[in-house]
């Protein structure tokens, strides 16, 4: 792997290292060498430290004063925080879509979710490892919702936590057949609740889907420690 | 200035650069250029491109592909964005510290906000510009909530809010008079709330609290833009 356009150099640096967080091969705790990194890439140490700082921003390292960088842990306390700080951002977010828009301006959004799952459907009967795409595609949706909102603070705090949210749900890929389903479920629901102009209902799916998969991956933790 | 210990100088630089930035010595807008700070402070420019990271972070610049930095802008809609997620963010605080504290045991928190109405109430009767004296003490109420929250990302997404806020607030120091008696019932209100159990009450002085200092903060823009 190369890299180049000098211009968002630690950005591509944090994007490769981000991805091997989030799937799993770099492990949590593991150390994060500057030298190491930078002499791999053949990029300078001061990009490195910069793409650090970047993910560190996106929740998925540690920065010790001494020790430096650290892939960031992943306890179910940690889980519970994360969970529990990205669930009520993203009720704000469905509450401001449905404070500024009416249920006949929320078609486009409506369409998108229902497409996804189509799509969610489609990838489920087909099995195989789709995980990837249904986080991207459901991550889609949460985008086309901040061009409705229009809130660059919150689409930022959410933008941030999405590497460590996707982090744990490569963690429950083991069940990943069910989370389809799942899935699809969640984005039927919300779509339903916003064409009718149900602001709790679109409040309670979200919830209730933020549950499942934090349970989910709770689950799945503690059969990891068990093991 | 000069700046020394290593392992944190761009936080070093970062603060430096925050400052001048929250009391408006550095203007929304303003450009930052990485050699000149680079310069001025004496320190490598690889420093300085930590610290405007740090600082994007935080909210108060943003950084272009080629442009480089520039002091964050600060618009009636920015305002109003960063007020919406501050103050959800703030009663998920509150709500937390109900969920998972008796009233008898708040009698810390209590104690710290009675502690700092005292406080203003002295600087109110004084007069003189003690902002950043009670800024720095509501700051300190909220950090001893997130100690018995206990959640690592509510605390950093608060943080990394805190000198955004901290600016507005600097914006609205020609009403401080005020703001210091404003500032001191908001403290007794949650007081008394946590104190009787009632976590709808704690959530609504945080909203009025919130919702004020919003106000006060778009009059003041408002009255610059047509002066």
């Amino acid at each position: 792997m190369r890299f180049q356009a000098p211009e968002s150099l630690s950005e591509q640096i944090a994007q490769h290292l981000g991805q091997r967080i989030m799937t799993g091969e770099l492990k949590p705790g593991e150390r994060i060498q500057e030298l190491k990194v930078a002499g791999d890439l053949n990029v300078s140490r001061g990009s490195v430290r910069e793409a650090l700082l970047i993910l560190q921003r996106r929740h998925l390292v540690e920065i010790f004063p001494r020790r430096g960088a650290v892939v960031s842990r992943l306890t179910p306390e940690l889980v519970n925080s994360l969970y529990d700080i990205y669930i009520d951002l993203l009720c704000m977010l469905g509450r401001k879509v449905m404070e500024r828009w009416s249920s006949q301006e929320l078609a486009g959004i409506v369409g998108q979710a229902r497409e996804l799952q189509a799509v969610t459907d489609a990838l489920n009967s087909s099995g195989g490892d789709a995980a990837e795409q249904v986080i991207e595609a459901g991550f889609g949706v949460m985008r086309y919702a901040y061009t409705l909102v229009d809130n660059p603070f919150l689409e930022e705090t959410l933008e941030n936590f999405r590497p460590a949210i996707s982090r744990t749900y490569f963690v429950a890929l083991e069940n990943f057949r069910e989370e389809l389903t799942e899935t699809g479920r969640f984005f039927t629901d919300v779509a339903d609740a916003a064409v009718n102009g149900d602001a709790d209902k679109v409040e309670a799916a979200i919830i209730r889907f933020g549950e499942h998969q934090r349970h989910q991956v709770l689950s799945i933790l503690r059969e990891e420690a068990s093991a």
